[in-house]
């Protein structure tokens, strides 16, 4: 026997009690306040067929894990939670002109390519919002997302919102080319800003349209971006885009959470599906990102029920590590009891219980490490020999 | 694009917004009894490696979903949690001489050879309790199963309990051969009790142990089967379970469980690792297997720690079956808006929802089919046009 036995796949990870409790918690807490928008919890399988959701997801195929079933069609592991919603909701539930809104709190995998720290199985609370195509739609996923890390206790933390419809307006009014436009764009997801300003001023542009690429990298702040943007707006699609955040900026306001937004007009994300109006939530203290969201106005047509859409997805092990792992342990009691005062260890243990109180009942016997296995209790009462007296540690 | 599209794998399952409510209901209070016994809950990664896991597991190969990492490993999505959690306890949580409880609500996975309705993933609700050999131990674990089926709403059920060991020590005193021995264990583990007794009278055996071998049928019942079974045990593994077995039904009583208790001598598992005491549980009505478990005091010394264990999983999916599918559905309401009256709209949702209840607040913009989109609440108050008064449909 090697010590492999004793190893986990890459990137996999356990999840020990104290972090699982802690990640219950917020769970919860998120899933409450999505619940009391009426957004209803669904389940879809850990595994799809790599052409109906595998495809229709914004991973990129080497980040897949893979398989084969026995008629020989290839199985995914689910990368994301948006596609098998999409194929749910458009085979199931979806009804033509009513909008749907729908919850998840699940496992995505996305395999990871070398030792790195990168965990292969991650946990997403999100929701997906089908059919609605106003700016009231983006503006309740965006403020529900808000309200959500809130009431997970999560207090510093901004939302950057930008609008992919704007910058692929601007970016083929000026380049024409799907790859050019391609090679700009990774610049931004990759949120490399001087490697896009190098290869903008490395194009053979005109003065204007290398000020109008040049200025996008400045286009961050409260709503008065929008305004800045308009002025040099040159196409319809970049109007129609900047009226859109105009008038959710105005939703936002009224949802009392500008404060945590800001626009960038720059963001690009990696999620290829996105069609308009799409977000990033950063906590302040950490600097990573913990989610995102969008519209995907077209992905549901993939599944032959064109629709609209957007939705949100925040890390649950990045909520954690933003808010710290504070201790939420709760107090155990030990009862420890040998044999012949089983029925009175028992009786007590059971009232405890009956109180939510957690108790662990243990045969003297069982034990052999008495010290070690004490330590871990907050308290520990001993019904131990015939005659004895209980006898309470603390 | 083909009907395929819109297809999940063999065995999969969406789990739709009804059904998840009631899931969610009966994992959370099977889960609150479990933790007041002072179990700790973890999670374990979805894909294991084969030879870490999958072959611990008691599940045949055939059943494991298998796929290949980029290092030529396999690995298998996890087919039960028994054996991922002997890996995490006997390389992290596991200090010898100090009892462990530890607990899961965990989806595993099940390949299907056809289609036949059974499902390839399902959760399970479980606890693991290692380092602990004595009898309190097993009966610990067999109460708790009854009390956390007990608060998640079951009542007529009934908890089989037999001993590996006894029926062996009998099989092999009178067989002397393991395959000879896992023939006739098959019959049992099949419940084909004809097939068995067929089988009996087939094998070239002396009139006692042919009676020795039928009577095993028989002994089924309260505790005075340990005693019927005393009289005619010869060998000293037979007494050794018996004796285990009246302990048992002792502390069984202690725990104020013994109704919901029986033995059955002839109880033999599908799973391969159980080396003592083993039970079933059944629901009355519906006459399935809602869950198992038993003593495994082998297993964890295939991970280099040989201790004592025993635990039981519960499936979530037919608990469910045998409670009936209530509705559990909170009341949800609508609350419908035009543009200019979000405001007051969006106050109004925000006090309901600060009460916990569940509001969907919808612009009349998003909404094509009104009468549909409607139907699906239990309430609708209107909230539209300039000077317009609320109006509530109920």
């Amino acid at each position: 026997m090697r010590v492999f036995m004793f190893e986990k796949p890459l990137g996999m990870r356990d999840t020990l009690p104290d972090v699982y409790q802690i990640k219950r918690a917020l769970r919860e807490a998120m899933m409450k306040e999505i619940e009391t928008w009426g957004y209803s919890f669904i389940e879809t399988p850990t595994l799809e067929y790599d052409e109906t959701v595998g495809s229709a997801s914004a991973i990129l195929d080497q980040q897949l894990f893979k398989l084969l079933d026995r008629e020989g069609h290839t199985l995914v592991l689910r990368p994301d939670m948006t596609a098998p919603i999409a194929r749910l909701a458009a085979s199931k539930l979806y009804k033509e002109g009513c909008p749907l809104r729908l919850a998840y709190a699940a496992n995505v995998f996305r395999a990871q390519q070398r030792e790195g720290g990168r965990p292969a199985e991650f946990e997403q609370v999100g929701v997906e919002y089908i059919g609605d195509g106003t700016t009231y739609a983006d503006a309740e996923v965006i403020s529900l997302m808000i309200f959500a890390l809130q009431r997970a206790g999560l207090r510093h933390f901004t939302v950057t919102i930008g609008h992919i419809g704007y910058v692929d307006a601007l970016f083929f009014d000026i380049l024409r080319h799907e790859q050019r436009v391609e090679t700009l764009r990774r610049f931004l997801y990759e949120k490399n800003y001087v490697g896009y300003r190098e290869h903008v001023k490395s194009l053979p542009l005109s003065s204007i349209d290398r000020d109008r690429l040049l200025r996008l990298l400045t286009l961050r702040g409260g709503e008065e971006v929008v305004a800045e943007a308009k002025v040099f707006a040159m196409t319809e699609e970049e109007h129609r885009a900047l009226d859109e955040l105009k008038q959710l900026c105005e939703h936002v306001k009224q949802y009392g959470v500008a404060d945590t937004v800001k626009l960038d007009m720059s963001l690009v994300s990696h999620m290829s599906y996105y069609t308009g109006v799409l977000f990033e939530v950063y906590a302040e203290n950490v600097g990573f990102l913990l989610g995102n969201g969008g519209r995907y106005d077209e992905l549901l047509a993939k599944f032959h029920r064109p629709s609209p859409a957007t939705g949100f997805s925040v890390r649950l092990d990045r909520l954690m590590e933003a808010l710290g792992e504070k201790q939420q342990q709760g107090k155990t009691t030990c009862i420890m009891f040998s044999q012949e005062r089983f029925a009175e260890a028992y009786a007590k243990a059971k009232e405890m219980r009956q109180r939510g109180e957690k108790v662990v009942l243990q045969q003297v016997a069982g034990v052999r490490d008495m010290d070690q296995f004490t330590a871990a209790f907050d308290d520990v009462v001993y019904v131990l020999g015939k005659h004895g007296k209980d006898e309470r540690s603390c």
